[in-house]
Order: C-alpha cells, then structure tokens, then sequence
C-alpha cells in the first residue's frame, strides 16, 4: 500500500513507520517537528520507500496539496498535541494540533477519496471515571482534559465522515503508551529527574495514582493486526494490558532499572499529578480480547522495558 | 444578569432574547448574519436593555475584544450552522460555524473568568440509533452527519472546560424545533413549496421519517427554567417531547392548516431525506420529567402551531 503517517516523527508514529516499512508499504510522513523530532525518522533518510513532507497539518491548504499529489491507500493518523500538560496552559494548542489536524485529514480524505483511516484515541475521552472497569460503550462521555475533549470531537467527525463517505476506519482508544522514542510522562520524567539528581525524585500528586501503561511495539503490533479488512464504518476498541501501575512503582521500577538505591521520593501530593489528569483508570478489555488480541508485556515488565530502551539510547 | 447571546439574530436565539429581556436581563447578542437575520431582531432596536454587535464568532480576536469590553455573567450558547444540508456538501461550514464558534466562546469564556454557559446541543449526537429510547447514557456516540459530530465536540469541549475552570454548563440535547422566525426544515420547506405550487407537494424520503417536534417556546421555557442554580460541572438533558410526527404527517397538517385539499404528495423515496438524515429516533425523557419539566405542546400541536405561525408572519 502507498499509506500515510501524518505526525511521523513523533513517538508513536515513527515506531508505527518501522513496522510498515517492515512489511513492505510505500510510507509518505508529515510532520512539523511540534513535538516529533528529526532524531526519530533519521535512521529512515534514503529509505527508498520512504518520503518525508515537513508541513503543518493543521494547514488544509498544505495538506490537501499533498492529497493531490500522492495517491493514498491508507492515512495513519498519529498527529496530535500529546503533551496534556501544555495544553491545560493553553487550549488552543489542542484546538489547533488534535481537532483541526485531524479535519483538515478527513476533508482531504474526502475530497480525495481516501477510503481507510487509523486514528489514535485515547482513554481521556472517558473522563474521571472511578468504580468501574471502562467499556466502550460507557456513557455519558465527560473528559476533563482538553486533550480528551478535541479527541472526542475527532472521533465523532470520524463517525461522520466514515458514514457520509464510506470509509473504513480503526479508533483506538489507548492509555499511556510507553517505549523507546518516549519524550514527556512518568516514566520519562523521572529518568531525566535522576539523571539531575539520584539522590532525590519529585513525584506529581500522592504516588498513588494507578493506570495502565501499554508498550509501543504492543501498541503497534495492534494497529499492523486490526488494519488488515477493517469494515466499513467506525471499528472502536479499548486497547491496552490487564495490569495497571501506580506511579510510586514506576518510581521503584526507574531507580531499579537505574541501579540507583535510597532514592528520597518527594510527593507533592494531591490525588491527580496535575489538573486534567485522569489518577485511576482500569479498562473492560472484553472486546478486543474477543477479536484474538492482546498485549503481550504486562505494564510493569513496560515500565522496566521502556526505562531499559531509554538509557540504552543515551549510552 | 448581563448576558451573551451568541448567534441571537437566529431562530431559537430570538426567541430565547425575548425571553430574557422580559426578565429583566440586560442582553448582548452577537451573530454575523451567516443564518440569522435583521429581521428577528429588528423589534429589539432602541431597546435599552439590549445591545448587538456583528462580529463573526469563528474570529477568536474579535470575540475576546467583546469579552474585554462586556462583564457577561452568563453566555447562552445559540450559534452553530443548523442547516446540516449545506454543510453535508462542505463540512468546512460545520468546523467553523459549530465546532470553531464553540471552542473560540469557552476561551473567551477562560479567560475572562465568565462561568455560567448554555449550550444547545442535538439528538444528532446519537447517531442513527433505532429500536431504542435514547436516554443521555446511550453509547457509543456514533453521529452520521458533520453536524452531529461537531456538536458532540462541543459537548467534549465543555465538559473539559467546565472542569478546568470550574464552570457551571448546561446542555440540552434537543431535537428538532419549530415556531416563529423557523428558516428551514421539513415544516418550513413544505410551506414555502405549497406557496409555489398548491397542487403538488414534493416530500424527501419515504414519508415515514419519524421524530419529536419541540415548540420553540417550550425550549425556551426549559432554557429558563433551568439556568437557575446550575450546579459546577455539566447538567446534561434530553429536552423535548413524548410525541412524535411522521414526514407524511407533518404534510398533512401544513395542508390542513393552508386550507388546502386534494394536494397530491409526491415522495423522493428512501427511508431519510437526505444522507446524514436521522428518519427515526426517540427520547427517553426520564430525566428531565424527574427534574420536573415537561414540553407543553405535543409534536403534532407544535407543528400546527407553527404553520400559524409562519402564515400569520407571511400577512
């Protein structure tokens, strides 16, 4: 297939991009360098499959003349503002980077009779839910992160668009993602924090918050699977582990992966680790266990993985 | 109060202005015409309670320059592009009107710390749901038109704001609405095709297109009743009646009301009248009976009403 990967350089996506080009597609990448990074396509520079486009896609005009020009079988649409933090300063970087990148993809796909769509969704559209293991058909939808919020959006003009014009589409709604290429989140954190300082770790909130963290090449594994004979109309799973982690055992995990001992961890308390953070979730995985799949790391033994992926790219 | 009435030159927002200067509130409405017209608001001129500005609320810089001038305690949110025909053939209208307006409102709305809102949302963020009475806990939310899915958006958006600013939104998800100054819809279009040609009457869809008919002053009477004592967070209802009135009905009334006999009907075909159509749906409407309001008007008197309505306007 000639598919693209909108936000390619970003962590997720140029993980996704290997497994592509692995199985032999033509692999056309946008990106701005917003939050992806030329460090992460680097290795691709003279790949004979692989083309490089630096634009903004929040730019219909830029994407569209794209459109034009390159025939896609397959849009991957990995792009999105995933730093929930910066967004909570200022929301029009969601707007702009999560709900207008993701139209300006569809219209194109439309205009362009682009019929097959992978978007990245994410448990934030469910909201502070608590008590509860989330399915997908939990209702009323209340994210409080203005990054759950634009994804949500996305999804219903993914609803839409897919009826409106036949397309074939795959919402994943996943949680913490984790592996090499990682740039922001717990685990990241506090390995720069040690790497500042190991005598001492400054935690977000209480410790206790507790969610499941899926690793990359697991989460790329699911999207290779379910790409192959998607329907017509919205094809939605929860996706991730069984198993969640409390951010007190990241901390153990990084300083044990580390080798660092007697660590003072220092909470600054509170049951979120900043406002718009979801503290507690665990999902219903039912449906995407009944359709043959599952993740292969537990989210510790990701946690312990990501911590090894990440030293081992600094040495 | 002093309060906004984003999109007030339009049908639901006149009619809610009405109300508002009747009790007593000082009203800012702001539309730039794209639907609304001069006409709606043209009894309000010299009034002293009421001030308008033509500005157009997808400019984010215009909006915040009114939010900077006006202390507003309340915004009732009324604007969106409610022709889901048109924007069915350019979902750029839906993105700017609907989703951009919204986004652009409750930044405003953040950062000049106004905390009550008014949202007017849709049955069309169910999606094509039949079999069922749709209650606000339904899932998942799959919409079938651009309009749907830039309203449920909006909801997303507001859930998230509402939380990150602690503001105190209320949102009703109505169906559709009909009464004085209506600009388009089943009832509107058959009149003004029975205006052109008394004999012969040309109906979308196969005629059993089956759905509530909300009188305007009964939503404007929900709208009253409930923007008092609004708790923190999202109050979130199903607004509308038990009743519904079938296409076929409807073009039964209008003739009844017109006076005029023996017109022959002649029916597109297809079960809605357009792509993106929703032909039969309804409400569960548990939850607000037990928070105590009830719409006053059946469907079928609604849509009676509103042929008198429209004719008297037209003498």
């Amino acid at each position: 297939m000639n598919v693209l990967v909108a936000g390619g350089a970003g962590f997720i996506g140029s993980n996704l991009i290997d497994a592509l080009l692995t199985e032999g597609h033509r692999v056309v990448c946008i990106d701005n360098f917003f939050i992806g990074t030329r460090a992460n396509i680097s290795h691709l520079s003279g790949h004979p499959q692989f083309l490089f486009y630096e634009r903004d896609l929040s730019d219909l005009a830029a994407v569209d003349e794209i459109f034009q020009r390159e025939r896609f079988d397959f849009v991957f649409h990995m792009a999105a503002n995933s730093d929930i933090q910066a967004s909570a300063k200022d929301p029009v970087i969601e707007y702009r980077n999560t709900y207008t990148t993701t139209f300006n993809l569809l219209e194109s796909m439309r205009v362009h009779n682009v019929k097959q769509l992978f978007f990245c969704s994410t448990s934030a559209v469910y909201g502070d839910v608590q008590g509860v293991k989330i399915s997908e058909t939990y209702a009323p939808l209340m994210p409080i992160s203005y990054y759950g919020a634009c994804k949500l959006g996305c999804e219903g003009l993914i609803s839409a668009f897919s009826y409106m014009n036949g397309f074939h589409s795959l919402i994943l709604r996943f949680p913490n993602v984790i592996g090499p290429r990682l740039t922001h989140g717990a685990v990241f954190d506090f390995i720069t924090r040690l790497w500042q300082n190991p005598k001492k770790l400054t935690i977000l909130g209480d410790g206790r918050q507790c969610k499941p963290y899926l690793y990359v090449k697991d989460l790329v594994d699911c999207i290779m699977c379910f790409k192959e004979n998607l329907p017509e109309g919205v094809t939605l799973y929860n996706t991730g582990g069984e198993t969640q982690s409390t951010v007190k055992e990241i901390a153990d995990i990084v300083c044990r992966e580390m080798g660092l001992r007697d660590v003072e961890f220092h909470y600054t308390g509170g049951r979120g680790g900043w406002k718009g953070d979801v503290p507690v979730f665990a999902y219903d995985l039912s449906k995407i266990h009944a359709a043959g799949w599952y993740a292969a790391m537990t989210s510790d033994e990701a946690v312990a993985q990501t911590v090894k992926d990440v030293l081992s790219c600094k040495q």
